[in-house]
C-alpha cells in the first residue's frame, strides 16, 4: 500500500447545505449524481449522503451522526490572523466554533470548528510544519525519539 | 481557505496497535510523544490518541468509537489485482473487511476495510480517476451536469 489518499469522503445529510457551506470558505467544486467534488491538492474531497456511503462501505450509517467521529481534517495556513480570519469565516457560514483560536500547548496559534454534519476541522498556523508554496506539506524530520 | 488538506489526524485507543497495522500494509513513519505521523503524499496521516483528538477539537470522544465515524479514505489503486492483494493484506494485518472486492454500481472494481478502531478505507481501481505517477489525483471534467 502506497502512503497515499485518493479521496476523502465527507458524509453529509443535506448535500445542498454541505456544498454551500465549502463554497463559502472559498472551494469550488463539481456536483455529478448527488456528489460533490473538491479538488484538494493532490486528492479528491467529496461530499456524499451519509447514509449511502455507509452503506457503500458496508457500515451502519446508525440514526445520528456522532459527536466526535474520530477524524480530524486540518488545514494549516501561514500565519496567526489567517487562523482569525478562517474561523470567522466558518462560523459566518454556519460552522460551529469548537475550540476558539489560542495558543496550543505544544506553542502555536489554532482553533477548530464543525460543518454543518460534525466534522471537525482544526485550523492552525504551525511554523514547526512548513508549508510548500503549493500548500502541500513534508513533515519534519523529528529525529530519534 | 485554499482547496487543500494539510494533516488527517485519525483518533485511535492503541497506538501500538494501529501503528503496526499501517506498518504491516507497508507504511513507514514517525513516533513523538505518543503520536505517529506518516508522510502521505503531499499531506501527513496522523495517528493520535482519540481522547486526546477529541478534547484539542472542543468534542466529546464519547465512550465507544462509532460504527461509523462519517468520514471514509480511499486509496485507489492500479488494477483490480491490486484491490485484492491490499485487502488481504489488511485482513491478515487485523483489519476487518466491511465489503468483499465487486464490481460496483458505476462498474469500477472496489473493496472496503476498517482498521482496529473502525476508521472505513475504500480500496478502488477505478480507471476514471487515472492517477499520476506519484499516485496523486486529479479529477476529471464531469461536464456539465
Amino acid at each position: 500500500m502506497e502512503q497515499r489518499v485518493t479521496l476523502i469522503t465527507l458524509g453529509v445529510s443535506d448535500l445542498a447545505r454541505s456544498k454551500a457551506f465549502y463554497e463559502a470558505l472559498g472551494w469550488q467544486g463539481q456536483e455529478v449524481q448527488e456528489t460533490v467534488f473538491f479538488q484538494a491538492g493532490g486528492l479528491g474531497l467529496v461530499l456524499w449522503g451519509r447514509d449511502k456511503l455507509a452503506a457503500d462501505c458496508g457500515l451502519e450509517a446508525g440514526k445520528e451522526p456522532p459527536a466526535f467521529g474520530g477524524i480530524v481534517l486540518a488545514h494549516n495556513v501561514r500565519d496567526d490572523s489567517e487562523v482569525d480570519d478562517l474561523l470567522a469565516a466558518a462560523r459566518a457560514a454556519g460552522g460551529t466554533v469548537t475550540k476558539p483560536a489560542a495558543l496550543n500547548e505544544i506553542g502555536f496559534y489554532s482553533a477548530a470548528f464543525t460543518d454543518p454534519d460534525g466534522h471537525a476541522w482544526e485550523i492552525a498556523h504551525n511554523p514547526g510544519f512548513p508549508l510548500a508554496e503549493d500548500g502541500t506539506l513534508t513533515l519534519p524530520d523529528f529525529g530519534r525519539p
